[in-house]
């Protein structure tokens, strides 16, 4: 799809730029402290083999106006061990934060390492491996300087503001960060889609009319895009091929909502391009009386489920945790005779809410269980001696017993369901860490009760709206 | 199983004979009658080709005391055009009725009878073709002579009244005659199972071992039982082959149900032998009060339909048509997002009510289609053209439409479904006759309204006891 509103485009997307683009002056400003910090890191490691390297958005110049995180990874020697690294990772990073004048605090991911304010700028100080081959790393982390070695070789310096668009383009939309809860474009991704297509606007004309299934391999490593679509990737909505590691899809995180969500964005530019759309509506919070006319509306029963998160656990572990128990709790409900509608997570990283919207939330004292062909002999004995006493009787001759049913209500099966302590919880497959805070306190309401939760949280309140309003189609 | 209970099985079946047999008195003046009647049809028929034999239980000597129908046959050639099969049948059973001094009328089967009433008995005279070879028929009924003569040329005189038995036996446990209504144990069938195990005590004990998928095949017609169960008569839970015509099924229309409550009551009878059984216990009537507690201590919904029986039309077609338009019913719930829990029906021949009890049967005004991958770009595009404006959202890569439910009450649905003239419902697939009662005048009654049906049918009390309390197992 071609934009067809002429010279407009231009006209928004400078003025999008003269809102995101740093300023000459901050840009100086940045590139200056960027440079320190590099300098600094240079004599600490001196004489040591440990090589330090600026990397992020700054050492790229893609980063977006008011950004102030730099990231400095230490290169260690491939054949140092896995505790040296992080023995003196830690070590060296403290020190450069030191002589920086900052302040620092030690911060998890697959490894630890320090995390230093200074200067009211934030530097993550990331040890890593410095292997020889992108595709051989040794720890998460290995992989980052090789993408900033090839963005900083293959995007043209005259681009980087295109760069910025697209960030602000998928931030305004909601879809930028590659973490667990946001699943969206990494900043390395939106690089590559720059590379790829030169001008922010050829991206959008051409997202417009992808599909799930889309495939870019900008070094052309593969011959066959259904390979990649049916074999390599199967599932992923968008296929990337990263070009410092042909095995891995750089926007295998990017979720099949985000993506879809993504092109209907680019095809609303491509009807009418307008600046509203880069920075988002505020986000509207529903009134509680605006929630309860829509619950009133639909007739469902809501039920949420309510628990603290688990402190020190970082949100790339939370919200994988959170989505496999509501699978979880969805797959109990079911086997328990009730049908729920739709159900989703919601959380602002201190409270947790998983939510069920019911299509069947309530049911009979009796309930049938279906039994095996009445020809075949084996199985019918069996099932006839464990309902013995029951109503037994045909329905197109397979036996069917009739018992009582042991939760009639939904909610009733989902509180039997989380009580208990934290091995009984995870016996029955919550996830670890929220078995551990489910078994200290959980609450779980009903649609009346839920109410207490639509009060305290304004982030649900919009939350709320998303649910009722937004849609893919 | 054997009966253990010794001598004591004779006393029951002894003062079980006393009250079914019948008297010497009794059976000279029938037999008489019997020898008169076929007089009277061999004068009526002479010179004619056709053949009169006296059919039906009388003729194989196996009737129940207080039984009154005979059965005429008239037999014509096989070259007999139908036409004159019916004309001549009709105007040569009103001479021999006229002869014998009695009235009649004319009834339908798959032709045209004459129904004679004389001497307080019933006489059934049936027009039919005299095939060579029965497993050739050319109408439903010419078969029937050859089982007369295959009965009385096998079953030995002195066993006749283990047929009496058996016949009893079925008639107390609620299993007797083959009519599509009741679906149990033939008169024939009766006979064929004396004429393979002699005593009725004999029969009992071997069928207390018996499972669906039993064969008895008299004349040896078949080496593998696997083939008459697996190929010839699938799905059928007993099957006697028909030793006058090897391809068909004698307890082809004996329910699955009907078989395995057989057993049970054979199992019973073995354990302890005991009279009762072969006279049923009075059929008990709930109270209102009764059902209304069974209902709420069940917490399902009930609804009826209700309908009169279509006048003229035979009970062989009623029941049928009841039990296809139930199936109909059935899955227009199904797919209506409903969940019937258990259906049946009931009919005294005149009222008929088809039963559900609901374990599902209201539902949010909000509804989900489940659309295709969004992988497949061909019915995505369909899928999201027609739910334009609709939430659209995804489910594990597959678009779900969030639609308006039209209608959320099951009995809603019901009506609508039963609502428009008679075309309208044929179309809908409600079978012929019933389309054309239910046009004009069908009430769909949810569970406080059914408490009139309860109150006006006493039959329907004793249904519902049956309903909650018989089981199979």
């Amino acid at each position: 799809m071609r934009i067809k509103a002429g010279d407009r485009v231009n006209d928004v997307l400078n003025s999008v730029l003269r809102k995101v683009a740093p300023t000459a002056e901050e840009r100086k400003e940045v590139l200056k402290l960027h440079r320190n910090v590099l300098h600094t890191a240079e004599i600490v490691c001196e004489g040591l083999r440990v090589k330090p390297m600026m990397c992020g958005s700054i050492a790229k110049d893609t980063w977006l106006k008011g950004h102030k995180d730099f990231d400095l990874f230490l290169r260690f020697r491939e054949s140092t061990s896995r505790e040296n690294l992080e023995e003196y990772g830690l070590k060296l990073g403290k020190e450069i934060i030191n002589r920086l004048g900052g302040t620092y605090e030690i911060a998890y991911a697959e490894h630890p390492y320090i995390r230093g304010f200074f200067n009211g700028h934030r530097i993550d100080i990331v040890p890593a491996f410095d292997v020889r081959n992108p595709g051989r790393i040794k720890s998460a982390v290995d992989r980052t300087p090789y993408h900033v070695r090839y963005v900083n070789q293959n995007l043209d310096r005259g681009l980087v503001n295109e760069v910025r668009l697209l960030k602000q383009f998928c931030k305004g939309i909601g879809v930028y960060g590659s973490n667990l809860k946001v699943r969206g474009f990494s900043g390395y991704l939106c690089e590559l889609l720059i590379i790829k297509y030169i001008k922010f606007r050829n991206l959008v004309e051409d997202a417009a009319d992808w599909w799930p299934g889309k495939v870019i391999d900008i070094e052309g490593f593969y011959r066959s895009e259904k390979y990649l679509r049916e074999k390599k990737f199967p599932g992923d909505a968008l296929i990337v091929v990263d070009p410092v590691d042909r095995n891995r899809n750089v926007a295998s995180v990017l979720s099949s909502e985000n993506f879809i969500w993504f092109v209907k964005k680019c095809q609303e530019f491509v009807e009418e391009p307008n600046e509203d759309i880069f920075f988002g509506k505020p986000r509207y919070e529903m009134t509680l009386r605006g929630i309860a006319e829509k619950l009133r509306e639909r007739g469902t029963e809501f039920l949420m489920i309510y628990f603290a998160a688990p402190e020190e656990v970082h949100r790339d572990i939370l919200w994988p945790q959170m989505r496999k128990l509501l699978k979880r709790i969805e797959d109990v409900l079911k086997d328990g005779g009730f049908r729920p509608l739709r159900s989703d997570i919601w959380s602002d990283e201190t409270n947790c809410i998983l939510i069920f919207e019911m299509e069947v939330d309530e049911l009979p004292a009796v309930k049938e269980v279906l039994g095996p062909s009445i020809f075949d002999r084996k199985n019918s004995e069996g099932f006839l001696k464990k309902y013995r006493g029951k109503k037994i009787f045909l329905q197109e001759n397979r036996w069917v017993a009739e018992t009582e049913r042991e939760f009639r209500r939904a909610i009733e099966l989902i509180r039997d369901f989380l009580s208990g302590d934290e091995d009984e919880l995870r016996g029955r497959g919550v996830p670890k860490d929220l078995a551990r805070v489910i078994s200290e306190d959980v609450a779980v309401a009903d649609r009346v009760h839920c109410f207490r939760f639509f009060r305290r949280y304004p982030g649900l309140r919009s939350y709320m709206n998303e649910y009722f309003h937004r849609s893919l189609g």
